[in-house]
């Protein structure tokens, strides 16, 4: 549930602009990673102060500076003071209960959106924060930990003739944001399948660790729905940007990562229908079973009832009983108790109980 | 489920434009077939190899060819350089998870939907991925394997007073894209006979099978929805593009494949709603039984288990049970049994459970 | 079911434009009724050719061509052919599975709608697809078979002084429409007739037949819905039309169509809202009394289920059983179960299930 | 029922204007008040005729006429021809199951809507039309019958210095909307404390009459809705009229009463929300008690069953039965069931039943 | 349930500008704090009577006038003849059970929504309704009730470098506005806490208790959503406003406002929806358990029913029953009896309940 809410950056009623870490406390250093480089050059290197990374700033070459880790406040603000970030930014940015956003400070452009990732045991999805802040000359992104997520960016950065390395700042925000959605879809997959594994269970086998499971997806896809919903909205107002940060000639693969995005959502959606079905599937086949469970029940207890009845009559120890005496009487007794057993037999077939 | 979901065609994070097959993976040639027409003049041959075609890229009769099978990377990478086709088109056409859509490049138009059949046998809804280019002088279809979806069409050209022969490739696109929204209500037909037979056999005799068919049957229908649902997107597009190359004097046409978009999908919705309401009945007459069931169980028991004591009374071993010596005492028994019994029998009378 | 969906007109994959009748086959001749009127002429006959009508087309009074019954194809052609009728818009009328709609070709506006009757017998709508051809002096009506529908605007066109005969085509096709529209409340009536009496029904005795009424009921507003759900956006089409065919003067009119299409609608929201919370109720009180019944059958079994224990007891035969030789052994025994069944009651009272 | 749905004023097909009471039949006469003012002057009476007002028509002084009964078809027509009234508009006073609506007829505006009162008793909400005709110097209300609604704006009208004699037809109009608004916030109160008796109710003893009534709010609920979702659209079309006669300086007045409404209809939904989430916890609650009871009859039928056996057991009357003779045979029995039954125990421990 | 529901502050008919308190009626003075601030300046102190603050009315400085109570109905008459407020917002001001708007008067802006707080021990949400009137020099605050709300503004105006010290009296409003809806954050985290627990307690043990607490959540969710709803349409109308008592240069800070109502929304429809998600599984958790104990009773009941009747059988009394005679009679029993026994188990062995 905690994932659900996060108490917003700032203790209530500070001023904005205050920056607190929001969400899981880390410590440790922070991984400062930096990519610069232009269609001829390429250079990669790590960085032991975020100072280091200055003097790249208005050079032409595009500047990637990745930063693993957001609980190094201090890093951030001297970054924030030389790139000139505004307050508000900066808050975003340490909050990770934030809602995903576009935003358009003329300087710079500024996306918050959660990237996703999936445990299968748990059937736990895990959301993370991810800041890019789009200069003309320089992206910097922020990751909650240290991710591998953004590898396959990077080794297409070093693929000389690739398109990334052609293009500008607003090419590489838009290949960071594809990694995320694309993430998104091997996430679903993976839900997918478990899915699928559930709807047999049902079939063959339901227990309460398959309704508990179903229950814990149904949640899950809220929660997924809740972290993604807002993408389309950003995706769309990166298309619609009259920056010229981000949307320069790259409108055709926005416009790609906007239909991953809604297929996303479509996608999140006929899971939380196929999951309703299943939780209305799962109770309809409970109450078949119940409904067998009583007929069984039913058909024992009426007809040993009755006859146990007779036996009992005829245990009774009244001196003057004149049926104990007959010579067929213990014969009739076992007549009389056929004949009640096929009558409610018969009875139970014309209702279609046997 | 793996319907629901297929992973996008690049690996993750892998540049846009990389082609890989996603779906099912097919072997074998792939069959190309091309007819080439004008109002007086009709050429139909099946092509060894997609080279062939390109002599007739820019001679002005309608040039159609249609490639049944979209695992010939090489095929489709030759093609699209001949025919200047983007990058993106290119990963598209492979990725048979994609959402239907309508792209618009200036040299020719893109669309992808989906093609749906219908196997009663197994309830089950399979989709097939339809890709069409359409240039100036030619339109390029995909499917993902060799069907017989379009030979209505190919009859069609074949007719030489036909319409299909006095226009061009806008007419030709719109008669594909008819055909397989036509093949939409063939689906929904079988799938309503189903309901219908559903529906008695719910009230005749509700059995797991008649849950689980309802149950299948709302989740083909989620899935017939997220496929068809873009549709509407798509012709609405179509009618308002502003290219050449589809709407010239189309618009009628268009229109009326809009109209049975639409038709399909209140179909669909109301299928949907229907068939949830079998569930409440199926759910309803379960419960109904049940009920029968226990009220039986009740009575049966509840006019035994008092009469079963009075037995098991008088058959106790006391020395001193004055009731047993009694001449009357057997007689009077049955009659406290009958007292019983009827005072019993009253009560379920008043109840109105007999 | 076959209601809710109909192969549309042509063969699959047909040229558009081909006419094959849709929907229940009939045969015998088709009744054509021709009114000829304006302020101070009226002529009715009945005629036995369409061609008998064609010298009244360019006429400046109104021609109002009612033809009941859509089988006969020859006559449909050949009036298109005169009247100068668009081929898609001969396909729509045939199909009697065609969404309503409203389409403005220049020459002629085409109205296609559904006519509702309601046989309470068997709780069932049937729907009639009604289509009309106004044109500058003429309206044809196309109706599925013969019918009285129409009627009451025959015996208004009579009334030399009614509003009928003082204005145009455009006010005829209203008052057509109007006259369908009518009807749909006359059909929600009946049916909220039957609303009242199966909610009295669940209240005294709610039984497996109530039940399948009201999913019937349920079922046949999902229909309702979706034959008159479009009506709306027609009538508003057609107040918005820029066409002289239909909107000149007659807003107010129209306006008032559409609030009664938007009442029936709302009434329809509302009776679904009322049965689905009726089946609630069902539901609830099927739930009551199953709890009665497994309460009296608790009550029972546990009160005489230990007593009958006690009983058993002394029935043993062991040779050594103190109790049975004493004196007040079979009292004592008396009193034991009457304590315990008084426990039992005391039990169920403080439970408040007695 | 027939609430929900009434017949629309003209038998089905007659033509628009035609005059037929819809609704309850009244008869006797009918009330027609009158108040004639001013800033300075006042003059309030009760008339014998319609045409008694005639003449204050063109004065400058507000007239307003308040009829009580609207089945005195004759007095109507009267009145509409002296104040121009167009015919619809005839049909829709005396429909009184029009949906609300408001039009804009260039010499007066025209406002229908419902007004509603509440029966605790029954928990019944009945529905009265109301009629407001706007004139530039007049003010016509219909009522169905005889009500004191309006008596605290006749009050108010009273008050020499109050806004209502200051200003002009348009905010008496307002006046009167505002009091119907008013009432429905009355309404909604007394059915807020029902519902609140309701939910303790069900806490405590949740029988079949909790569930009839929570019913019966839902329903009512849906009724309410019905009636005043239309009330938006007037009171905003009202805002936006750029009719003289109703909004000149009154914005800021009407977007109050706007507000009421938005309030009301939130009100109404929040409550069809709880009532929701009423029987949810109703259909939870019975759903936990009958598992309360079954465990009861579980605990109980399971531990006497097996002992009751074993007791069986030694009642047999064979010959040879060794157990019988033993000296401890009667002890050991006692030792066994004893055993049986802490067996038992112990398991529905474990099961934590007990 | 009266939460949901306040009479609208006048009488019902009154005219509107009716000065009437709605809600919790309070005595005892009302507390008037004052704060006049510039950049440079700033003092605090609390008023004996309101008259204290209008020479500050027109002067540069902020002005903040902060009412705890608003039962004073004479002090908030003479405020608003000094400050110049219209009728209807002195209206608004002491009906508490007023939905949240925003209104712009020429000379001031009026706001009025709801501020929340939670109590965790009865899970009840209070709403408490926040007026703010902003002008040009001043902005006047009312609480219903003394509260600690604002304290956090209050340190923030003490910091002379804030950014509160230089900035006007839109960002005093936005400031304001900005703690209350932090608070919402404080109110959901306390909420989605409490909904973790109880989807713990559902897993281990579910009560009815479980139940009720869900429940009441839920109804605390609707409560919470039809307060904080119309939150979003002020912020908006806010940042869309054209006056410049608000918005001045305050756009990105009133975005921030929107991002965290739209959040808080989200989160409200997130909780409703796993509230009800845990319904579900509650539901059948219980009918999961009702089946096992039905288990259970069938199995005991099918097995010890049949051999009791064996039992029964052979303590009957009959004079000729040779079995009895027999000297592995007894054996023989115990024999029928392992038998029938062990086929029983064999059956709920196949049967898959053992």
């Amino acid at each position: 549930m905690p994932r659900f809410i996060k108490t917003i950056a700032k203790p209530e009623g500070a001023p904005p602009g205050t920056l607190v870490l929001v969400g899981e406390q880390r410590t440790g250093p922070v991984r400062i990673r930096l990519i610069d480089y232009d269609a001829s050059h390429l250079e990669e290197r790590e960085l032991a102060t975020i100072a280091d990374a200055f003097p790249l700033r208005d050079l032409p070459t595009v500047t990637w500076i990745n930063i693993d880790g957001i609980h190094d406040i201090d890093l951030i603000q001297r970054m924030s003071r030389h790139f000139g970030i505004h307050a508000l930014t900066l808050e975003d940015i340490v909050n990770t209960g934030h809602r995903p956003k576009f935003e358009d400070f003329d300087t710079y452009v500024y996306l918050v959106f959660k990237m996703l990732s999936y445990d299968p045991a748990t059937m736990h999805i895990r959301s993370e924060q991810i800041s890019l802040i789009v200069g003309p000359h320089y992206v910097i992104s922020f990751q909650e930990a240290v991710g591998d997520m953004f590898d396959p960016v990077r080794t297409r950065i070093h693929q000389e003739k690739g398109r990334l390395r052609q293009r500008g700042c607003g090419y590489l925000a838009y290949a960071l944001l594809d990694a995320v959605v694309d993430h998104y879809f091997t996430v679903l997959e993976a839900i997918g399948e478990k899915i699928e594994a559930l709807e047999g269970d049902i079939t063959d086998e339901p227990g309460s660790d398959t309704l508990r499971a179903i229950h814990r997806l149904k949640r899950e896809m809220i929660f997924f729905r809740k972290q993604v919903w807002p993408m389309r909205e950003i995706v769309s107002s990166l298309i619609r940007s009259e920056s010229d940060l981000v949307s320069m000639s790259n409108e055709a693969y926005l416009a790609d990562v906007y239909d991953h995005t809604v297929q996303v959502l479509d996608t999140v959606e006929s899971f939380r229908d196929v999951l309703s079905s299943m939780l209305d599937l799962y109770m309809s086949t409970i109450s078949n079973r119940m409904n067998e469970v009583m007929k069984v029940l039913t058909i024992i207890a009426t007809i040993f009832i009755p006859i146990t009845f007779v036996a009992g009559i005829y245990g009774m120890n009244f001196k003057f009983m004149p049926e104990l005496e007959w010579k067929w009487g213990y014969v009739a007794v076992w007549g009389v108790i056929a004949v009640i057993a096929l009558a409610m037999v018969a009875y139970f077939r014309r209702k279609k109980w046997l």
